[in-house]
Parts: C-alpha cells; sequence; structure tokens
C-alpha cells in the first residue's frame, strides 16, 4: 500500500505518553496509531455536520414476544431501502432478540431510521454506532 | 407483558417537551420512552462502573488486502471464546470490508477486545457500542 | 413549585434494577432521576438537530507560555459576543491554565466557537459540555 | 518550546482529507491537530482506565428556589476538599442557575461527586466532561 510520509513536531511529555499507549495496547507502529485517531476525528466531524455518505451500525435489542416488533423492524429497514447493507439477529435469550443492521447514508437518513426503531414497541435499547 | 405502573410527578414545562419529543419521534406512548431512556441510563452506568455482564457491538472496518489482518481479526475472537455471540461480514467496497462482532462478558473483557482488534494492522476504524 | 404528576408502567425487572439505581446514587426520588433523564435525552437531540438555543460551557487546557494564545483566546470570546455568558480562569501549573467558558446560542454558533478555541496555538484540550 | 520530530505515514486519502479538514478548521498546523487528537485520546483512555490524576469540569443547572439546593451543592464541593479547584456561578433566568465547578483528583473520585450532584433536588442538569 503506497503511503506519504509527513514529519510531526511533538511536545516530549506528549511524545512519551504517546509512545507508552501504543505498548499498552500493543499497537502495530505509530503511523498506525496516528491514522487511527485522525481518522476517528474526521469521521466524527462529517457526523455533526452531516455531510456525505456515512457507514454506521445500529444495534437494537427488543422483545421478540412482542405484537409486531419484528415485523415493524422488518418494514423499516425495507422502508431504508438500499441504505441497509445487511443484517444480523442473534437470540441473547428466551424474550430477547438482538438485531445489529448495517447501514449506509447520509447522517439525517441514518438518524430517522434509528429512531424511527427505538420507538418501536418491544425494542428496549438502540444504539447507533457511526464507523466513518 | 406484565407492567407495574408508577406514578412519576414532572414539572408543567418539562411534561410539555417530553410530549412534544413523543410525538415527532412517533413514540408508542410515554411508558416506552420513559423505558427506554431510564434502560439507557442504567446500562450507561453499569458500563461505566464495570459490574455485571453487558451486551455489546464492536464494528471495525478494514482493508482485507492487508496481510494477515482477517486472520488476527478472527484469532481475536476465537481467544474470546464463548464472549462472541455472533459476527457479520459485509463487503463494502474493493478495499474495505466492514465486520460487526456481537459480544457479551465483563466490560473489562470486552474493552480488551475491542482494544485488540483496533490495534490490528489494517483495521481503520473500530467503534464500541454498549448495548446493556 | 407546580408539577404534573403522569403515570408509567414499567417492566418489573426495569422497576427493579431502576429502584436499585436511586438507591445507589442516594437520589431524591424517583421523579427527580425520571425528570433528569428526560432532561438529558431531549437536550441531547435538541443538540443535534440544531434547533433552539443551548447552553453550554467549554473548557480548554492551555500553555499560557505559548505566544499570542491568552490574546486569540480572548478574541474569539470577543467575537462571539453576547454568547459568551462568563468565564474562570485557572491556575493548573506552572505552564497549564484551565478555562472554562459558559456559552449560550445555537448548536451551530456554539460548535464554531469551540472548533475556533481548539485550533488556536497552545490550546492543548478543548472540551464542549451540552448542558441543556 | 522544545519539541520532537517524528515521521508518520499515511495513506494518501487519509492525508488529503487531513489537509482539508485543518483548513477548514482554520488549525495552527497539522502538528497541533495531530497532538490534539492524540492528547484526547490518551486522556479518554485514562478517565475510562481509572488511572492518574484527572482534571475535569462539572457544570450543572439547577432551580435556586428550591429549598436547600444551594447548600447542598456548596456541602458536596467542601466534602471534595481540594479536589475541588474553583468554581463560577452565572444567573441563567429568573429561576435557573448554571455553577461551573473545575475539579481534579482521580476518575472515581471525580464521578463521585458528579453523582453527587446530579442527585441534588432542584439540580435538572449535570455534565461532566473530562479535561485530561
Amino acid at each position: 500500500m503506497k503511503v506519504e510520509r509527513i514529519a510531526v513536531s511533538l511536545e516530549p511529555e506528549l511524545l512519551k505518553k504517546f509512545e507508552g499507549k501504543i505498548k499498552q495496547r500493543a499497537y502495530w507502529n505509530r503511523s498506525k496509531a496516528v491514522s487511527d485517531v485522525l481518522r476517528e476525528w474526521i469521521s466524527r466531524d462529517a457526523w455533526e455536520v452531516g455531510k456525505g455518505e456515512m457507514v454506521a451500525t445500529i444495534s437494537i435489542l427488543y422483545n421478540h414476544h412482542m405484537h409486531d416488533a419484528l415485523d415493524r423492524i422488518t418494514d423499516l429497514q425495507h422502508e431504508f431501502g438500499k441504505g441497509v447493507l445487511a443484517s444480523m439477529h442473534i437470540h441473547l435469550s428466551h424474550d430477547d432478540c438482538l438485531e445489529v443492521i448495517a447501514v449506509k447514508g447520509s447522517s439525517q437518513k441514518i438518524r430517522k431510521i434509528s429512531d424511527g426503531l427505538s420507538s418501536v414497541r418491544g425494542v428496549k435499547h438502540c444504539k447507533l454506532a457511526v464507523i466513518r
């Protein structure tokens, strides 16, 4: 993979802490760590500003005995159309299911489907994780 | 489903905003909304305090052309053993894959696998979402 | 203070956890706890949607030996005009100062001054806390 | 100020986005931006792991007409002793006051005073911002 090298000036104290962190987290190297924190910073900003296409996962925990919950969750995904990349379903317990839905789209659209899912009767937890 | 009823006193201004929010988000009813925010509050606290078994999803975005990335990601999941409930794999583009891993365990253990995954060479984004 | 009473239905398991949390946190009563989590939910949403006047605090940690840092920080506050409610200055160490600025305004405006402050040379940390 | 220079390799696409972000945010230079995101990463981790002395601000919004609120808030600050660096008080409206308290200490201690303040009768919002 092609890379470009830049020189960065850090205060000695910060560099020392950074080296300690990398070691503790068993990071591949400094460039990987810097790249990761920069990517996170850029994607966090992009989400807040609402520009560009984002990728996110929505995790919902719901009681599948609740009448209509599964139907409504499936309907909402279909309404979102091509924005839904894939979903995964896990049986957590006798009552509770975890459904994880990977989505892409504008932050407005992703927020809308996430809000929609969280308000479905039977859904107990709804967590949105913006990936990039 | 069996429920218990409690009486809650709210300032008129807060009640008005709450009613507005419920309407705007098309929430089933007030009890569902109150239950959801309470559940989120309880699980957030549980995570920070580090008590009990949590359920979370870890979403990683990585370049699958990067030598060893997939192997290392798979190895880490196997090391975590029964803590991994399931995982889902999505081809985002020619280079990028999104892998979503549903896990359960103590917050310490979940943080550890999440940190491990984020430091794998080739992993660009790693997002942890605590569900409950 | 005038209050309005509403009845809320909670699942027994959630009610039990809620009661435990209230006790552990030494909360005044259930209504206070429910009010607080509802207020937080409403203000978080308001911030993300970008509607209405928000109140926030911006905490910056900076090296006051850095040429111009204080001037630039003060200039930015003056540019923000009436949006700045007050500020507090704390000498943390020989080098580092903590300045906390209470602001009000739209989420866009608050984000703008926060971004401006974080990019000033000498500012090491900039943290925005949305209050309501 | 003495600095140390390190070389960092970034993918061309990431470097391009990073340059765009710096320009948009009017950042002093690349090293400042990299330093800031690294500092935030390090302090976030330190908070979660609960090691070392942290600096934080706690912002509370409360109704000062509520009997005892101010007394209780002041008591809690005194109990925290030297952990409280300074506080600032702002009259937001006829009813509401904003109090911002700068604190230092372990994450456990800071969380404890923050939890204590949030449970005081009359306190409507309590927001903890970890600075470093």
